[in-house]
């Protein structure tokens, strides 16, 4: 299973990178794409729809300001979403962080923290959701324990 | 033109009622819709695609929380979209004024303010936008200013 | 029919031009102007009661701090009013978004995201106003929409 | 000297009925008024501009939600204006608050606390502001001063 | 596997029975626990270290006020901890949210929404991770979107 | 009648420098002081009790983070004292302006927005209220007036 | 030792009614006294100054507000001060936190949460502080513990 | 009696160093440690669990983002715990503050100041702690009052 790492504008890409560096560390595959729920809705429809026969198993989707990204990816899609609020708009992000952790019943999305403790935390939790039915990912989460969960 | 009122969650619908009679006043035809960006985004998209075909001239969206409809109405139409931050998830609908104001460039989403307030101005901000080119709503637009904003 | 951007100081005139900037991309006429409901109240009054008369057809309102300008705007004309809160006093200019936003019901301003965002964004919106009774403008909407809402 | 308390909203009066009483305790000379910088603007520019010659001395303005009131005030008149923010959009009446304290230098609106407490602390102030040059409230200030600032 | 809904206080059981519920509709074993962070934290520690071997596949970790738990759950195990932050402190359950998800980098805590909404929210993730690897919840969560993730 | 600027901390110095100039231009004698209430509470206490006595008819007195100053001088003198939040702590100096303004009822600090331009202003509004008995300071007033309340 | 627990108002009484319940418990000697720092600020600084003497070891102080009373303590005796902010002004007790928590280097005061929790806290803290040169205390301190901090 | 400094991060050494040099200045003897709630719960576990009887009367606990390590401090020892709340998440360290204040009843944390102000304050706070039972200590915190709390 891969995990895509989905954000909203091409400019996010020096935070999310921390994603996809900690996702390599682990042994998981991954793929990272821009688009936009507000510029490319299509795109980001269709991608969730076919996330799943693409081999994908989760979604880490990152946006900043009024951060539709990830709600809307968690509603065309039913693998987990993870959320990264990304600073940009109100100060700390706080705006991204709202509009990504209220989201209504039924359609979660588990959110991280801010930025890059959020993008690194992102591919840490693929990890642990991944270990659950993979070996060598399992005890590639246990290595990184016994490190005190640092790189 | 009519304006479309679309809102998240039939719970709204006593709040977004104020939209609804507000418009009535200025004689312009009106229709309440609920769907949400995140339980049927594919109908939310089919119905900003067709909007202006079927004869709508601007968009009323209103939700709470993660109020994602306003920003995603305002990506499948070209239609003026105004969004109506409502009470339910943080103190005073922050969460959702933050999720609806903060829309990126390009994406313009006129908000109105938390609650009532807001679903009353958002009918008056349809009724200058139609005045522009229908002189009965100028009229009453006039007239209401006569009026003291008040009804 | 033109668009008037009104700021409450000289200072704002570099956030204000991306409005400019982008209506010019739009083809509407517009007008930068410098009035402070605080410091020129009987100034704006006269812009606004005139506005109309003068061939407007809609104003775009900017300001920082107690942001009164875009409310006072709304009272004054009959023309749809936007508002772009600036930042200057609270951090992420919180201040002037509550300022703006919160109007009470009768006198709306359609409120735009804190900054370059908003002002950019406040021209979108004035174009897809103006696009209602406007083939020329209505075309380019649709162009914009199509190159992904980017310039 | 007299005192003026302007309030936007006939649902004002009950908190600032708070003013009136105790401004009558230092047996200061005051009236109420009912006028809105959004619904009168030409009210409360003509109140304003005539408050000194109609032996005003100090101006007690107070407004909820985009409370520009006060603001608008301290433009049209150089009397001192006292601001009193009122609870009834965002929580605690933050709104109000910061749309009246955050004025641009030039036109100071000295601003009290959020409800009664300011009500009634916008009536203390103005008497210790007549009591420079009233005998008769200055030792009233004093007895206040020795109940320990009860009444 | 099942799933441990653990929680600060006797006092959030209301609100976490909203868990169990949606847990138990998408046929997902769990139990009840409660356990605090700061009152029983050896007991916290070791269901924690043993949950894998009791045959946990995932913790959702709910708290108010300096809510440690959710943190100090993904200390001490390496399976997939949801948090739920609960109302009871500072108003809208602000202090409990950014206590649980601004975790530092290294120590997940996929953060819902505060309340009921989150609660649920918690059990839907739950049940898409548990879907990766078993296909009786994999049906149900397709039967929980196909209904609009309503139950 | 002479206006004492009084701050908590000599690094102060260089922001209430905005009140001290504002002053002499409209010719209205001060003193700076450097006290604190929490430093020098007596010193306070005694400068207070003092202050009308030595010829001052109005207290300019600001703080940043926990800013109790304001208020001690309230408590101590009946002359209107006028209160600056300065930046230092929290973000905007939140914690200064909630810490001034937000005086219980009978104990009155009429507070300016939050820095620069409420230093600036409280000199304005010293200026506004010696004007009432003073023509010469009067005659400043409506001369800063009249040049839009600019130097 | 004694514990003296001062509040700036009457109404504080049942909230901190809790801090005297907690420290009978633990068979702390305390007294409760009302006293403001704006109303009666030299009987604050009278109450401190002797607090040594007259037995005290330590002071709760508990505020609403703009609650200056903790920092005042804290100023005028060389006592643990520890703040209990209450609730009263802007929602949650905010005003009040922040006003007590954010004291300039040099003069502590160790603050505990917004409400009842904080003033059975403040409790206990004086409880752990006495037990270092108490045994008795510390024999309650070590009990409180076995029964998971709970009465 | 000494006092341990322990905090979540190497990287918080910088600011925490205040504390140090100030308890040096009281003569009271101390440790610094680094140790986190999350990384290495045992480690805190052990430290807290032996603070006593290693010679410890005290601990100040520092933490940025979600700060859970002074309340598990709180709770693994009986000796008083003082909390410093670090900046490095949102804005401020407001984060840090409401993980740290908001403390559930029975575990205090006697928290202060944000940054350095707050590290500075929590030595300040031990030695008025200390001063209780040992008269050099007590001695130092009046010469350090005797020079207005500065060094």
């Amino acid at each position: 299973m891969k995990v895509m790492i989905i954000m909203g504008s091409k400019t996010d890409e020096s935070v999310m990178q921390e994603s996809q560096n900690w996702l390599n560390w682990f042994g998981i595959e991954n793929e990272m794409v821009v688009a936009s729920a507000h510029r490319n809705p299509d795109k980001v429809a269709e991608l969730m729809k076919s996330a799943k026969a693409n081999g994908f198993g989760a979604v880490i989707a990152a946006a900043g300001m009024a951060a539709a990204l990830p709600g809307v990816c968690s509603a065309y899609t039913s693998l987990p979403v993870l959320g990264v609020p990304l600073d940009g708009g109100l100060p700390g992000g706080i705006d991204a962080l709202y509009s990504i952790v209220q989201m209504p019943a039924g359609l979660p999305v588990g959110t991280l923290a801010v930025g890059k403790a959020g993008a690194r935390n992102a591919a840490v939790l693929c990890a642990r959701i991944f270990a659950l039915s993979d070996n060598a990912i399992a005890e590639k989460v246990e290595a990184f324990k016994a490190q005190e969960y640092k790189m």
